[in-house]
């Protein structure tokens, strides 16, 4: 079974599905001694499989597949449709429909029988905790199991399920929050504290998220008990990225983040703009209803460059990314990371 | 002038003004090889003299003073009286009246002419930026000068005035948000982006504050650009500190906290309780007002250990704090933080 030591660099790109996750992306990761990851999220079980084909064509490095857990609630049909009225014009503005608030498991099902098929390396899994028995089933694919956690009681919950390693994602993390529920914003835990409490709570290795752009951040991570980084946000400029443009040049520049459920019906972080300001208060927790709904508003304004309109997931580090091949991007960032930590050991040893 | 790297551990601590600051406290830190700090916040300047003579009497160390800037407007006057006929019930609750919500500069001049006057070895400021000509005159009376920030934009700000070096607070903090403005809770960083976002903003040296409770945070934090961490919340268990025993109790335990303006009109991060749910949502910015407003309540509460009832100030790893002599802990973290940067850096020179 995997074993994160086994990694030449301390890095694992975060899955990024919507648009930036690419295969090529995975492979430069995987190839540059990273741990790479193909997003089945938004996608067919089918296409998925194109992918790990595709990875496993170009490297014989290991990589993961990461899995959404289904939302077990739907929404409430009220406030759905409230939201509905309110997005309408929304939708007009880009010349497209709303879509079907459909309440679906994102081929759940299709997807596990397919990780468990190809032997994937490693599952890793957002917006939920698999439970014990498909944990068991995946183990016996002889695939390592992680799953993302925010606080120290869902790392309780995984390690009681199985998991193998955990993803601990603190709120400066780009994109959805990857917890259990989709709860309260105000309580979301800061990646430092958070791995510190989690560390104490469970004996599981650690992969640190959110907010992580550099080599510095990553010596950071470890120091504070992880056993290596998940990069996102800070691979979205690199040239092997399905980014889109207007992000890309968003991403590049200071700009403020917040989390918002206006896009997807799920609090997710992103770059302030005008549809998340108009409609963050108003939007219900309705994932993945919303996400339909909004899908094709989203792409019509990605198309056109209306950036303004579709959702800039983006870290709150989000303009130290760089545009720079992410093999690259993989390596310098590892060596930078031992040189942070070697730097600081220094001052240190020579204070006083 | 006052020089970082002439700490033996470091460790800087956070002025922790309204109760659990003392004396001893900061002698105790200073005596252990850290930065002790005197809270001149809600103080009058003669109270300040006495305790800069106690902790010189008994140490020869360097130590710091914090003073509060200024708020320049008014709060407004409707929203403000609101929030007291809300906050009327809660007074006759504790068997007090409600303060007088006066705006007032917690005698900014004099506190000033103090430190001056005492040639203080560093002083630091919260809820702004002195200016250029305040800085000016704390250099010219050989004192160093370090100014709180929360965004990049105030580290220019600061770098402009003068500031010597700057504590970079994260959201993670617990007490009152120390930035330059009352503004945006959903914009507030997490310390290690932030760490990153500054460094690469100014050159001055920074102090990371904001849930750092262990050595292995102290580490990252080091690694992430500090040159010392600022120790708040895992300070106020130490006997030295003027904590009281409900909060003390609350602390030690897992329990969440959340930012709230409801006990004195600014943004400050605590233990969640009944007075921070039932009046977060309509508490106006109103600092220092609603702070003279509840103040009696909050002291009524806390003699009775009513904690449902008075400020829980905490921050995000409270329960990491540890109830021992705070000497000893200042030296046991530093001596943690060696340890976490060298096992780190042996891990991953072992990587591959």
């Amino acid at each position: 079974m995997f074993d994160l030591t086994t990694l030449t660099e301390p890095i694992v790109q975060a899955p990024l599905a919507g648009g930036p996750s690419t295969p090529e992306l995975t492979i430069a990761v995987c190839e540059a001694g990273g741990l790479g990851f193909i997003a089945s999220g938004y996608k067919r079980a089918d296409a998925v499989r194109e992918e790990i084909a595709a990875v496993r064509a170009a490297t014989e490095r290991p990589f993961g597949v990461n899995i959404f857990v289904p939302t077990r609630e739907p929404a409430d049909p009220g406030r759905l449709l409230d939201y509905l009225r309110e997005l309408a014009p929304e939708a007009a503005r880009q010349g497209v429909d709303l879509g079907e608030p459909r309440h679906e498991d994102d081929e759940w099902e299709g997807k596990l029988e397919l990780v468990c098929a190809e032997h994937v390396p490693v599952v890793s899994f957002t917006f939920g905790c698999p439970d014990a028995a498909v944990v068991e089933r995946l183990h016996r694919a002889e695939i390592a199991v992680w799953v993302t956690v925010t606080r120290p009681a869902e790392a309780l919950e995984a390690q009681s399920a199985g998991a193998d390693a955990l993803i601990v994602q603190g709120v400066e993390a780009g994109g959805h929050r990857g917890g259990f529920s989709d709860g309260d914003e105000a309580g979301e835990l800061g990646l430092l504290p958070l791995l510190r409490l989690v560390t104490r709570t469970v004996p599981l290795p650690l992969i640190a998220a959110g907010g992580i752009a550099d080599g510095a951040a990553v010596a950071a991570v470890l120091c504070a008990g992880a056993r290596a980084a998940a990069l996102g946000t800070a691979l979205m400029l690199c040239p092997e990225a399905g980014t889109s443009d207007a992000q890309r040049t968003l991403l590049s520049e200071p700009g403020a983040t917040r989390l918002t459920r206006a896009f997807t019906g799920r609090l997710a972080r992103g770059i302030v703009n005008r549809f998340m300001l108009e409609h963050s208060a108003s939007a219900p927790v309705a994932y993945p209803e919303i996400h339909h709904v909004t899908s094709l508003l989203r792409a019509a304004a990605r198309k056109r460059g209306d950036a303004d309109a579709f959702n800039l997931w983006a870290g709150q580090a989000h303009e130290l990314a760089l545009a720079r091949p992410a093999g690259e991007l993989v390596r310098d960032i590892g060596a930078d990371a031992r040189r942070a930590l070697r730097e600081a050991g220094e001052r240190l040893s020579h204070a006083g």
